[in-house]
């Protein structure tokens, strides 16, 4: 089975352990973004998946296809030009301090790409499965267009599409947001959000929830999640639900809404190496497990292990296998070692 | 606003991570101590702050200097001369493994210093407050005395006072300090204390409590709040409360006391980073808040959580923004990701 | 007093911090195994303890001597010769992501050690004391061999024989080990064990209990003890009860039988640095407390405090003194900074 | 003496040691820039120096604000604002590798500036030298604009003016470069080059050099000197001397031209620790000597005995004291430990 | 252009800079061996190269492969399965103190493979190239077997193969070597050698040189490489001169012999950064100048400026490009900065 | 053979790499000083070696047990009190820029014991041998009187004395060394010196040389010695020869002079990894030639050999085998790898 992702990949700048950004000698330097964070995970199930982007030519563009490379992903059709990578800077928070992300990634390769810069038709070649994020199109009409494109080619091929809507307010209004994806969630098969992001983007909010404050109430996902179904007809839509206790300490549990029906999976109370990616290893189990043909609960159970098991790990990418991922889906929280 | 504070600034070696001292083979080298971390966190949130000390002229005395600067704290009236640096080794402890502190601080300059190291007259010009511990004169007579020198000018120029009693028993005794604060005291306007060392230092114990269980009693905080208040007349007595459940997980809060009356902070449950210098970012915070005449509540929700957050951050210096302090203190405490 | 221990030290190479395998550029690279674990740890407490293995002339023997000299084990009977030093590789886990151990030990000197390496006679001169786990054994029928020899010249002697069942499924069957244990463990004095080991070397399980979920039921833990001691005529037999919450989060206690009658510990539960070791610390604390003459329950508290300030410690070298393990023992497990 | 630079401070991103882009896991962030490292530079000769430029108001603007500030660099004239810090990635060379440098600062907050930035009035109170290189109005014509404020600002208050002319062909044309330092140069007193920038910016030659080459002729050197001086009416010019013999080892002397006659320093064969900012440590020994009244032998003598203890030490910054040049430019090269 | 290479792929274990092993607190881990290194410089340089051998199915294995991912390598004809990866612990010498490598490679999944675990008809496919050393026939009879397969079906598909006859003591003796590389070299088209592996494999030896003494005499290289390829119809030999003058510096030089003809490259004074991997840097200077058809002066130049080029990169990968060899071959050596 | 050194063992923090004390956030933690440093050279000489001082009881102080115990030092000697471990700080030097050493050693335990804390009856029992620098009597009267009490008692058990002079500026005067090093000097059967501390303690000199430079000159070291061994007496007079071409780059050779006979080593270029240690290495080398009954041609060449290879670790330690020392002794100095 063979994933496109298509997506920007930046530079992930980062202090060590909780050092402040004003008390860093130096970075961690790592490589992440939504749709390679999906590729990567994919790659580790043992599917073959390409990430799609734009990366300048020169080293630190090399770092980044590298950094895929090494876990598996399929770089050939990445374009290469431009003037830079794209970059964040991550600060980990600690207890009641908050994790900071200071984006500095204006003007990188793929928010200046083309269209001439990719050939949908041959990165679709062979392929079962595309998947990107409400990122990519916030770079730019440019890249909005270029998803457009790869939309129509990916529906003229029967592959199938999962998007996550992943607001990102930094990158464009909610007008704006709400305008083009409406338009290209018209192509998409599975959708994933949260309850914030169902309402930035297309102000899609259940009754009598407060988003910001992490509640959970059944019935208010539910809503939601018909609300998205409804308007775009999606097959599957997934909601994940977070409850953010410190920035050491989040619960996480996600719902799946498939044919009419809600599918809720365990709940998971973790504490947090790295919360970066947590979405996106969500995303990644969401589309392992439709390619697998898990049943809805299964699937959701999956989904959720997955990306619990993300936030142990340091960086964007999440480095499980299919194994250590049924194990907790299956229910063994326990952490003993494994010898 | 211009704040100055005098005291001692060391070298504070510690191992990496949980490291025991005997698995070593470097050691992180920052600097730090009671007033000059109150002089960083004042820096911070955009006040005007000098430092007092006397530090030798070589290179790791410049970096102490250095050390300083770098965050903006006016280093342009420290004396330099004598022969060492003072030194504390800081082993950090986890779960039931308390952190453990060696001193090596006998022979620093500032302990050897004389009274003609500094001329008060020039370092308060323009000082609006000024802010000592009880380390400070606990270093040697000659300090109490150079201490009381800084105490009459401020006196003479209406500086206000604030005093941390912070009590050292490696380096008085308790009588010694008695006496010795007693008389530093008339001079204090802000009084900053816990429960047990208003008893090491002043004797002073409300009823039935036994301070080293850390127990939360509101009366008795009050009644010792009320005993220092009435001994020497302080416009404000501010206690601080923190349960220690292991070396990683505190209970954090304090009250104030003034004009009779006391108000209690609400109390923060910390996963801590840095338990080092939580008292002096209290300190900090309250001075802030005086400085910006708060109301009482405020000024020690201020203050507590200034001092919350400091917990999250590795080294002696609280650096946080006001920004960051208000935003928990009016109760986002979930550690969220700011992007 | 004198102790002698006797098995493999290997080199431990593990990834820093939460680091998967995959992501790590760097190995902390220390020194480990059950019975040199036990000897360093009983240095700390200052009694002699003399640690034997085999080990290959080269850097890297000299390394793992070092590693013991470093803490004052005696390793003048160490044998020299062989080809390799044996290696564990260990990722830590977090939260419901399990540690993990890769073992890469065969054909370590120590396994391919032969009677002539050893003579008992002269290692028991003046020694009081001699302990190994069921993890020598299983490194080969040569080991196990030489293990009787020890076993048997302790017994001429009069020295006290400890045993950590320490059941290794990578090493051998658990009909193998029951077969080689059940021979050895003639010889022992005081038996260390878990249920779950107590089980698959033995057999023996008390009834309606699932060892691998980690209940504590203190009936089924003193029907093990009791089963254990009526088949091998133990004079001390002790139950370490471990409940894995997270790979963070563990509770334990333990439990001491001795004399028909049994004790139990406190419970302790611990934020985990490193857990590696965990057991043998609790052997050491026990050796130590028998050789005291501590009363049981003092001695079964001491053990378990011991073991618990281990998993606040990386390595898996208990790095405590007896004062710091009083403390906790009586008590104290508030973390409160040590000034 | 207070001295005034004006330019763009960069993040600096480089690899460990020798190690090249694609095999760092993590960069030493420090910072630098022409100007900056001058002023750093003045600092640590005991002058008062100020760093003016713009710089965004988050957190990575403000490391490079402390990074200055840890210095002594008053920071105070710098603007905020803007969305970048710009960056350059270092790879540092070894033997016949060549170090690398990657710019990405298009965009910075100081490209961005505009005249109102800057108030130049006020930032020349009490100035008495102004300094800047041939970068900085080569980041734009809008900052081209505010160096032609500046130096007329300069003129206006007397305070003398140097200027490195540095060209860099990532930025801006040869033509380009000429036309815009033809006018700046106007306002200049002491010009500092090498015969590449010469010929670069003002196509100014001596005959018969391949200046790629690096081949040291004393006669050449006199030749552009005198070429630049008859041109701008420079007080004083030098020219610096740069031997590459690898990327390890170069040779570095220097000559000043004043009053028509030449000036050649010593030369020193350097072992390289990083040869970046090695020019600008130049211009502040020359600045430094040329407000200290020195001789122009010695003046020249301080630059590159200055200069040359540079190319000894990590970063950008000259960490180096007027006692150590002087050591230096007196003849111990030895290295022998100072105790 | 497709390469296949052959052989074991280690994980280097290495104290940071010039650290001893027993002062080693942390081991640097990266991986190589000859074959791999070749198959990563050719995919440095834009070639398609697949490395064969075989790894465990652990995560050490997968670390290796990864390794060799990350910068291309098709990795999808390794074999998994076995039980260990082979270990080399390498030591940095410096000065007059030599640099030290222990091997623990017994063992290792290839050392203990089988003709089974090798489909070379399906390795071959589309292959132009076959690279195999010395060493790989030198881990056992197996693998000596397995390398025959592979030669003979190189033959059948006009693949063409070379070898590079590294003699590696440890592993076989000179007699059994002469024997097996006698039957192998039967095949090779390019071998690749220096004196003493000639003397050491072969018996040949030009009248009246000292292969220890590294002293160069043109005429005796080429004497070698005539009685090598006398013996076995090489169509090229290749003689690399190594001159070790200390650790730290080292003179290299190499000799193409064909039709009959010496080539003799320019010689480079290395300021040596990480002498490993030198010679497998050279080889594939060498295929990669084959298959470009470069005349053999070019060849000799570009493999020599290759290897020139490996000794200024940590680890045993070459990570240069063909535009950084080329600039050396063609005689810039002055390691400028490249801007 | 067993060796008794005395003297002081320092914690030595030292940036890492080159950086400056100003720019370290860390500093690497080792321990050493001259006679600490002599005793684990001669244990990884195989010879047995106690190493006597007074250290503080904390964990600092067991660090500096520590670090000599892991190279088998015997510390069951060593008097443990009193308040601290002296410091120096260590700042490495590159090419022109001198290495820098900061003491902070005042108040150390060693300096402030008492005659009560040795037994030097019990201390030399089967000691073949003592070694002393004049280091340690400059520590203080007190330190000097015990240091008399050990000769005394080394001369009733005819334990062979040996004595680096070692004079250090800081800690005493010349005419106080002169004065109490020939009262000491009195006991030595050997002697070790440099021309510079042999004019700077007795005011020996040859005619016409100027120590600072560095020159060599044969009959002038000869001369010096002579003058030594005139006035004590000593069986064995050496003197070492350093020319310091820069911090990286030192040339090393020494003389014996015995019997009315100079001795006089190779000559060694050494590129410096690390210069501390190289006297102590050298005296070590020594000692062990002579209780090996070595001549003194291979006695000198031994000597230098060893010393030469300490200037290539970190660190105060030799951690060089006799093997090693022999095999550059006799003349393979190419560095060449040892597989």
């Amino acid at each position: 089975m063979r994933v496109v992702t298509f997506g920007e990949i930046m530079l992930r700048l980062a202090p060590h352990g909780y050092d402040r950004f004003v008390q860093s000698e130096s970075f961690l330097a790592t490589y992440g973004g939504g749709e390679a964070n999906v590729a990567v995970s994919l790659c580790n199930y043992g599917l073959d998946a390409a990430f799609v982007t734009k990366l300048p030519g020169h080293e630190i563009g090399q770092c980044a296809v590298n950094s895929l490379r090494k876990y598996g992903v399929d770089t050939g059709l990445i374009a290469r030009g431009g003037e830079r990578v794209g970059i964040y800077y991550l600060e980990k928070g600690a207890s009641q301090r908050a994790s900071k992300v200071i984006y500095d990634r204006a003007g990188s390769s793929i928010a200046a790409a083309g269209a001439e810069d990719f050939d949908w038709g041959k990165i679709f070649e062979n392929a079962d499965w595309f998947h990107f994020t409400g990122i990519t199109p916030a770079l730019g009409d440019n890249v909005a267009a270029i998803c457009m494109d790869a939309l129509k080619e990916a529906k003229r091929r029967n592959v199938k599409v999962s998007c996550d809507l992943n607001y990102r307010n930094k990158l464009w209004s909610k007008a704006k947001a709400g305008e083009v994806m409406a338009g290209l969630c018209e192509y998409v098969n599975v959708c994933i959000s949260n309850e914030e992001d169902a309402h930035d983007v297309f102000g899609i909010q259940a009754d009598g929830v407060d988003v910001t404050k992490g509640e959970v109430n059944h019935d208010s996902y539910i809503d939601v999640a018909k609300k998205l179904t409804d308007r775009f007809g999606f097959e599957k839509t997934a909601i994940t639900l977070r409850t953010s206790l410190s920035a050491n300490d989040n619960n996480w549990a996600a719902m799946l809404y498939e044919n009419g029906k809600a599918y809720f999976s365990k709940s998971y109370n973790m504490h947090i190496v790295d919360r970066v990616g947590g979405g996106d290893s969500f995303g990644a189990g969401l589309i392992y497990s439709a390619l697998s043909g898990y049943e809805p609960q299964k699937a959701i159970e999956f989904a959720v292990a997955a990306s619990c098991l993300k936030h142990s790990i340091e960086g964007d990418f999440n480095l499980v296998s299919v194994d250590e991922v049924n194990k907790l889906a299956q229910g063994d929280a326990s952490g003993r070692v494994q010898r």
